[in-house]
């Protein structure tokens, strides 16, 4: 079976899961503690960071190349479009939340307000709060615009630029800090990949000293 | 004829440049002051960041996203391997440099000792600069162990991989941070590399007030 190193609240780890989960590969999932960078840890990845996968003896890192891979050996269902126009703007949406937003808004809520937490690197720096709970709106409205065009974010079908961005968003909810009522599209989108039998092992997740919100699990939020 | 909206030594940009030159696509250059988020420039691009390639009609960002659109569209040379397996391996290395190297070494180098300057963020962490001129020494081991097993970074043909490692290192170099004595097979690379048609608009590039270094624009340095 195949396994995947992770940490629960990670966005580059729950766009992999999600994208197994829909491909319907099983995989067992291992929590590793990257940041107190075990050698056995190391072996399987020089770069230090989660996630990491096994998989048909292969170990994979990085994980945008990962879900390029997963797409070319396991096509179904697809989850990228065909034809290179679509497909760019696919790879130019997760480029959008795995760069900007997770610079802006990941680093600046879930990390300052978890992650130095667990990893014992002490309190959240109030400044970053702000600045990613001001930039936050703009992103929500941002993809609020695209949806106002378009079923789903990239374009008319469902690819992994959703799960990049519902990766990112569902952990930052797992947090309370975003605003559903901001935008009735952004919210409608959500529910709908919310309900996806994919994603109940995000909405399962249990962080220590961290319990999630009460509408985090539920799909009629 | 094609337009690229970049900034010379932005290893991102200089990886499109350097992808467009191998593919045999005239482009025009534009220097675009990013940092000053013209309207204009916001327009065509909301997140503010170059590279932005105008190219077919359409207007593209995200480096990544940009270079599987030529290699889709645009095949030949390929620089892309076959199989999912070498492809893989391209885009984790197109990861390892654009995420790991860019933040452990690009920003830590190149952005405090040049963009800095030009933005008017002020001088040069020295702390930064130290961590930088620490952590490019490992991400050279690192590249010399690939290259021992192997003809090119990812295997052996030359890929968007070598491009984008050239990229940043050309950038690095700019500034004389790079220490190419360390590895004779890092160093026979970057010669193989630096010395194609593709590179020659690199090499001429000139900052005003950061004057390259004779060997940056020597073949046989």
């Amino acid at each position: 079976m195949a396994r995947l190193y992770h940490v629960p609240l990670s966005p580059f780890c729950r766009k992999v899961r999600l994208v197994l989960a829909e491909k319907k590969i099983e995989v067992e999932l291992v929590e590793e503690r990257y940041w107190e960078q075990d050698p056995d840890f190391l072996r399987r990845n020089p770069a230090a960071k989660v996630p990491v996968l096994k998989i048909d003896g292969k170990t994979m890192a990085e994980s945008s190349a990962i879900l390029e891979w997963l797409e070319e050996k396991y096509p179904e269902p697809a989850l990228m479009p065909k034809g290179a126009d679509a497909r760019y703007e696919v790879r130019r949406l997760m480029g959008w939340f795995d760069d900007k937003f997770h610079t802006e808004v990941t680093s600046k809520l879930l990390y300052e307000r978890v992650n130095k937490k667990i990893t014992g690197e002490g309190f959240p720096d109030s400044k970053n709060v702000k600045a990613g709970a001001k930039a936050i709106k703009y992103h929500l409205d941002y993809m609020a615009w695209l949806l106002d065009h378009r079923r789903w974010l990239a374009g008319d079908v469902m690819t992994v630029a959703d799960f990049t961005a519902a990766a990112h968003l569902s952990a930052l909810d797992y947090i309370s800090d975003v605003d559903w009522n901001r935008s009735e599209v952004v919210k409608d989108w959500y529910a709908k990949i919310k309900s996806r039998p994919a994603f109940r092992s995000i909405l399962a997740d249990q962080v220590p000293g961290f319990p999630p919100p009460r509408h985090y699990n539920d799909l009629d939020f």
